[in-house]
């Protein structure tokens, strides 16, 4: 099938004289995750993975892809003839010397400009320019020959209200205008669907778990236009913008739009965000501010109200790990359980509580070795039965009115091994000490994570993911710029400074291949604490309140400190939880919770 | 006398129509510390800290200056009409902003060109030419004013042997010259006196405590020529230069050089460093590469000879340390003592040091509220005398042969309080946990300091100075570009990697005003440990081996990790050092090592 895909679009590639196609895994929004309208990566290679990028020649189809995908790439390619290029690995080219070694002289590049954003169509314009070669980017090709393809997403819009964004619509926008104002911009536009999104108050649900809605907006000091496709705009929402000045565009139109930027507009906008037809479409004669979105802070720093609203969603949220965990550890063994179907149970439990509105991401849910894959999705063939014994990894998460939430809990599901227990109580102090980390204001993710890294990095091992990310606000469940990790990001100019209000995951973790994953994650509120003669003070409130589980926990490896820590925390859970808990998981509650 | 001299350039000013004049402190060089010929700022102002500028217009003089200097320079400045401005304090202009202000429209900005470097002129340029202000900067007016100036200072020069260095001049010239072509420059400037001196393997003595020569270098791929006062070359010199192929020109010399560079040239030099004069002296046809120094990592990464001689320097310095601190312990209160006394007692105990050349700065030895100021520097007037309780801080080092030294030790002379215990102790824990860590190979100043901060972050305090920096190898203490911090520096692109064979202090204190002062400083290499599946680990071995002093120390705070840190520690000190004691100082010492 992936053959007879990659024939016919050779065949248009032919006649078009495209000698270099791209395929990237990507939507027209630089999207962290895509609707199905825009698996076109997925629909010419067979690999199903979140990331990749398809490159076509005449003569050769290569699928990139990083480390947590290589053994399942490997597997969905056979017998495909797209060859894989394991990212990172030595001697492999990236996507862009790739392109640069295979496009011919004189040849001619392809890919849909909207797909691929404009810094890196740049880069792509660059590599052709060198080769005198032409580029072909006003086409879809992978359009002609998809014949049933899904369309776009056209889901309905939600009016979100003050009482959970803590903001009104006008403050958010006269704060972007004032920043606008202040860097010169006469007009901004917008393309990253989770900045709209935050900015206009409105949620959708175009891309699964990512309630956002498909659309560019363009913003100038008495104008905001919002491109979206019209026929999902109800009355409600109609009045709704009207009340707020704001008109709509059709989707499509933005393209023309930005043709017409008149010459005298500077344009504020993030070329590395943007894609690249709205970057190249915009005429030569207006002034171009390469900047990050001014709405790309101010939704990571949450307000008091939508603080006090997570604390609400994570306690709802905690809720149901609590009765989770209960059943799980209560009945392995004794009931028939499998990866699946135990996410399929916690999944119901945070489906009961009241405001839930969906889960913020696929569940990640590995028994034994399977948890050792960081990235991994159980499906009905690698579906493990869970026995009463050994850990089980499960990641997950909800959307609810009141904000989004991230947690992960290894469980012990009957007798763990000492290396278990090892690696446990390990991954335990490494969070712990994360979280009860007392810092002076400007510090950024760089000088935290070593904090974390330490019980690992003291054995000489190591965890090969970042410590923590940002959580949206009922928004993508990875947001910037926050983050704690210790690798400098190349390129990058400064890092970013963890500013009071910010949510930020806090999860180490150690996988042994074959053997067992395990990863604890809490989120984290950054607060300012004492102002003194030495400046002002920090420190983190931590938003998860889910036990953890005390019987991989071996307490001779942690210091009197590092219990403490972890006995004020399970205190904080009782307190919190056992109230919403039947008598019998509250009675199971207070001996995980206890002091050790 | 300061007004008179104010009143002799303000007529030198007048009679060439400047209107603002800036004096900084600085030599030709961009050197931390400078010569007596180059204390031109100190004898404008009458104020003699480290650093600071002045800027004289024809109705006031200001003298910027940072934190550590605030109460000194208010008290040297008393009377002589110039103005403190107190830099990083709320509502006090920058230099830069000082001088944007007080330029008159199409005045005349004036300052020597060859005491500025090319980065600060290029903004002082802009400034002057937004007020279509002339510029006058080939004169130095303090020059004009100095009557018994000390002339340039013209000391001998030895050859640093390659039993010392570790690696043949040859070498070195190969490896930068490979850079060079690298980056396609076909000439490299180098003006840095710490940068000529490493990479010719030689040393001198034009600043004091900092082992240069003054001088400047042109290196091109066949030729190497060194400017510097000719007359300060012997036969010895002149032979050793000769077979290496290095030219020699006189010092000054150096202006029509730059000059006379060929229009096809492309000139590597950072104009961070070198001087306005030469930036400004460049043909503008000459392609330049602004880039910092190659020999300034290279300095920094010492190689395996250089890390043997400087354990070796090391455990001289330990044995003069540890004879100081039995001499200190056991004398107090019994015979006259004060800072300066028992200064001069150290040094002596440096000196009788086999391959001793030198201190490597002013020692600052402060007893009780003056150990709480950071800089001090004991003079006849304040020289305080010791009794036998309180803490005294020691901060002090040498240069041997082998290799330079920094360490900062605090002594309890007798009963302390239990809050300097508690000070004391987390200044401890402080040191050791740094020291301690595990890493991985890419971590940078920002990954680190947070081992250091939390014994006081988590208490609400904090010392106001960096925790470490790089120390150089008989040239300056102070080194780059290692070094250890939290705070980011603005502008700077990326943060420096901690790389195998670099050599940072580690020098946590703490530092309560009108109280006393606590400082612990150690250096420590950077060293590769085991690599394996999780990626290159890495270490630090330490370098300084004195004992910190348990009499202040409080066991109960620390945790059994930290007292198997500090156990360790002392046991390696008493197996190095008492081989070279006495028996009594030895048996002191055993006791002064003890385990807690």
């Amino acid at each position: 099938m992936i053959q007879e895909r990659l024939k016919a679009l050779r065949t248009e590639m032919s006649k078009r004289g495209i000698s270099v196609y791209v395929v990237p895994t990507a939507d027209f929004h630089e999207s962290e995750y895509v609707g199905e309208h825009f698996k076109a990566r997925k629909f010419i290679t067979g690999f199903t993975g979140s990331a990749g990028t398809a490159v076509i020649t005449m003569d050769e189809a290569g699928l990139w892809t990083d480390g947590r995908y290589f053994v399942q790439a490997a597997k969905q390619l056979e017998g495909t003839t797209v060859k894989l290029f394991k990212m990172g690995e030595e001697g492999v080219p990236t996507v862009d010397e790739y392109i640069a070694d295979t496009l011919p002289q004189g040849g001619c590049l392809g890919f849909d400009g909207r797909v691929i954003n404009g810094a890196w169509g740049r880069r792509l314009e660059q590599i052709s320019s060198d080769k005198t070669a032409a580029m072909h980017v006003d086409e879809d090709l992978i359009d002609l020959i998809w014949e049933d393809r899904p369309p776009l997403s056209k889901a309905p819009v939600m009016i979100f209200d003050n009482k959970y964004t803590g903001e009104d619509i006008s403050d958010k926008l006269a704060k972007v205008r004032a920043q606008m104002k202040e860097k010169g911009a006469t007009l901004h536009l917008m393309t990253s669907l989770y900045d709209i999104s935050w900015l206009l108050n409105i949620r959708g649900g175009d891309i699964s778990f990512v309630p956002v809605v498909l659309s560019y907006l363009a913003l100038s000091e008495d104008e905001c236009i919002w491109f979206l496709q019209e026929e999902i705009v109800t009355d409600e929402l109609r009045a709704y913008l009207a009340k707020n000045s704001i008109t709509t565009r059709p989707y499509d139109d933005f393209y023309e739009y930005v043709k017409q930027i008149g010459a005298g507009q500077t344009v504020l906008m993030n070329t590395s965000v943007v894609n690249y037809r709205i970057c190249s479409s915009i005429p030569q004669d207006v002034k171009i501010i390469d900047a990050e979105d001014p709405t790309v802070v101010m939704k990571a720093v949450k307000n008091d109200t939508q603080l006090e609203n997570l604390r609400n969603a994570h306690l709802k949220d905690a809720v149901a790990m609590c009765k989770f965990m209960y059943w799980l550890k209560n009945n392995v063994g004794k009931i028939p359980m499998t990866e699946i179907s135990v996410s399929d149970y916690l999944a119901d439990l945070r489906a009961q509580q009241d405001g839930f509105l969906d889960l913020s991401f696929a569940t990640i849910c590995g028994y034994a070795d399977h948890g050792a894959i960081v990235h991994y999705s159980a499906t009905p063939e690698s579906d493990k039965e869970l026995k009463p014994q050994g850990l089980l990894l499960v990641d997950s998460g909800g959307h609810y009115l009141e904000g989004t939430t991230d947690i992960t809990r290894t469980f012990a599901l009957g007798p763990v091994t000492d290396e278990m227990k090892d690696m446990f109580t390990r991954v335990c102090r490494s969070n712990m000490c994360l979280a009860n980390a007392k810092f002076k204001e400007g510090c950024c993710g760089l000088n935290f994570d070593i904090l974390a890294r330490e019980p690992f990095w003291e054995i000489g091992m190591d965890y090969n993911h970042g410590t923590g990310h940002g959580v949206g606000y009922v928004l993508n469940v990875h947001e910037g710029p926050n983050s704690f990790h210790w690798k400098q990001y190349p390129g990058r100019t400064a890092e970013r400074v963890i500013e009071a209000g910010m949510v930020t995951t806090d999860e180490p973790g150690i996988y042994l291949e074959g053997k067992f994953g395990i990863r604890t994650e809490n989120e984290l509120i950054c607060r300012k604490g004492e102002k003194n003669e030495y400046g002002q003070f920090m420190y983190f409130e931590n938003l998860t309140y889910v036990p953890i589980d005390l019987d991989a926990i071996d307490p001779a490896q942690m210091s009197e400190r590092e219990k403490s820590y972890l006995n004020e925390y399970h205190a904080s859970v009782y307190e919190k939880v056992s109230p919403y808990l039947t008598e019998d998981e509250a009675k199971w509650l207070k001996e995980y919770t206890r002091a050790i």
